[in-house]
């Protein structure tokens, strides 16, 4: 049972052919076509899939299914991208047209966020509970909810926006209007920005002992391991993003108390050094004061192809 | 079918003998016995039992059951009250003890803002529903979920904290530790407290044109009837006190995407004067930025007595 699986993003489509074990056997990646007519997308779905299915020995007859990640909104029974704003896609209808070039297969399109949580809820750090939360710390902040055993759509089918959750409402002004969402204040973004007010663009700046050296653009990951060695300007700012992060998962603790609350994303890379001071300060801001289980993500920047293949 | 329900709080005991129809035919209400051993308010509980029996024109054996509202954290399966702060009960084998005084009859207990969630959602505004929010604002902020069409007691069962989730990281501390809790900023007792600073504890001090009268203590209702009125200090209040509640409740909507959205508690008798400016705003703050479904509640005082009988 061969299936393709596709994580569209802005800047990269990157793609994988999935075996029945839910590995990836074969990858493929091409840049996004930027500001193109969707037509040349669904193109380079086509031809990725045609290679892939190749790669990994077989023929388009033997795809059991074709699933694609995309960072939007989908109306479901039509399979039309309601709108991607990464994507510029508005009221695209990707599946069919997708569908035109592989008659015989099903294809199935997902939520980029939903398709990391099915990932990490089939297989990852969500598996087997009935109430979890991924939270991805990116460029932006998404996610997912599991509840009641089920990966949650939202109730009127809109989807769930953990990275629009308000945790200051003076805040920083977000991109979808609101103030002071997790997205201003938690993201790789937030980091990055400290870090350049901290340090200044200059390429030669310094950026504390124990940094990844000098001259380096500096960066969410340069923040964070300046941090690690102990330059006291970068632990200043993460000792900040820590106290953003966790006001943010001791709401979503509050507000549904689950089982498991998993941090997938480039930051999320930090793993201890970010999980450790996290579990303390959301066991402080929670109401219910107990050892919240906080772990990272499993499936990494697979989590998309296998969340999309996952479909059925 | 005679039904008695208990909504127990830190002030008072209120009880209602209930028909086949879910209406409250006979009433008592009794003070809490405060800083008493738990045993007093089991005494009390029998007493009003028996007295609504006899009043609904029933004996003791037409008694289907007794629900018990509390304001605090239940072990289901021994029904034992491991905390609830406001009577000072703390591991408290509450059903057992009122179980061995009506040794033939069930009875249940349950967190006043889960039985207040369950008798809006089996006959009030959350009827039908498959996710809703119910936000109930007085002294605190409390409330409860329905997901996927069942009242939700929180993924490890320890309920769920509207009130306690955070919209200002930086806000006021709250009683339960976190600072900038939606308890602290949307609860009746800030709009007290905010009318207190406007308007002063002067007994004759003024309210305004419009107040409800001179020399009246100031409470939310005042500030909210002098806002009505037009008073600038009292609208400035209301003005901000519905930034704060725009920003939780448009906070549940995008974690949620709920069909409904209802709020109870003392600040909801302001009706469409609150719930107008609320709609407006929660839209604009909302990243999905559609009409979200934001009603008031319909069972008001009745709620936790409603909602404890329609335990099975």
């Amino acid at each position: 049972m061969l299936r393709i699986g596709f994580d569209i993003g802005g800047t990269n489509i990157a793609a994988g052919a999935v075996d029945e074990g839910n590995r990836i056997v074969a990858r493929r990646n091409e840049p996004f076509p930027k500001g193109k007519p969707y037509q040349e997308a669904v193109a380079l779905v086509e031809s990725m899939t045609k290679e892939l299915v190749l790669a990994a020995g077989g023929t388009v007859k033997d795809l059991a299914s074709i699933g694609i990640a995309i960072p939007g909104n989908i109306h479901k029974p039509t399979g039309t991208i309601i709108g991607a704003h990464n994507l510029k896609f508005y009221d695209v209808p990707f599946k069919a047209a997708v569908g035109e070039r592989f008659p015989a297969t099903p294809v199935f399109l997902i939520n980029d966020a939903n398709a990391a949580t099915l990932a990490e809820f089939h297989m990852g750090a969500l598996r087997g509970c009935r109430t979890g939360v991924l939270l991805t710390l990116g460029t932006g902040v998404g996610g997912g909810l599991v509840l009641c055993g089920e990966i949650f759509n939202g109730g009127l089918g809109h989807g769930v926006e953990l990275g629009h959750m308000c945790i200051d409402m003076e805040g920083p002004l977000c991109t979808c209007g609101n103030k002071g969402c997790v997205e201003t204040l938690c993201s790789a973004t937030w980091l990055k920005e400290q870090g350049l007010k901290a340090f200044g663009e200059d390429p030669h700046g310094a950026i504390g002992k124990g940094a990844r050296g000098r001259g380096e653009a500096v960066d969410a990951k340069v923040v964070i391991d300046a941090a690690r060695a102990g330059d006291p300007r970068a632990k200043s700012i993460f000792e900040q993003y820590t106290e953003h992060l966790s006001s943010a998962l001791a709401s979503y603790a509050v507000l549904l108390d689950p089982e498991v609350m998993a941090l997938g994303g480039g930051v999320s890379h930090a793993g201890e050094f970010l999980l450790e001071p996290l579990r303390e300060k959301v066991k402080q801001k929670s109401f219910f004061h107990y050892p919240h289980k906080l772990v990272p993500a499993k499936l990494g920047n697979d989590a998309g192809i296998i969340g999309a293949v996952l479909l059925k």
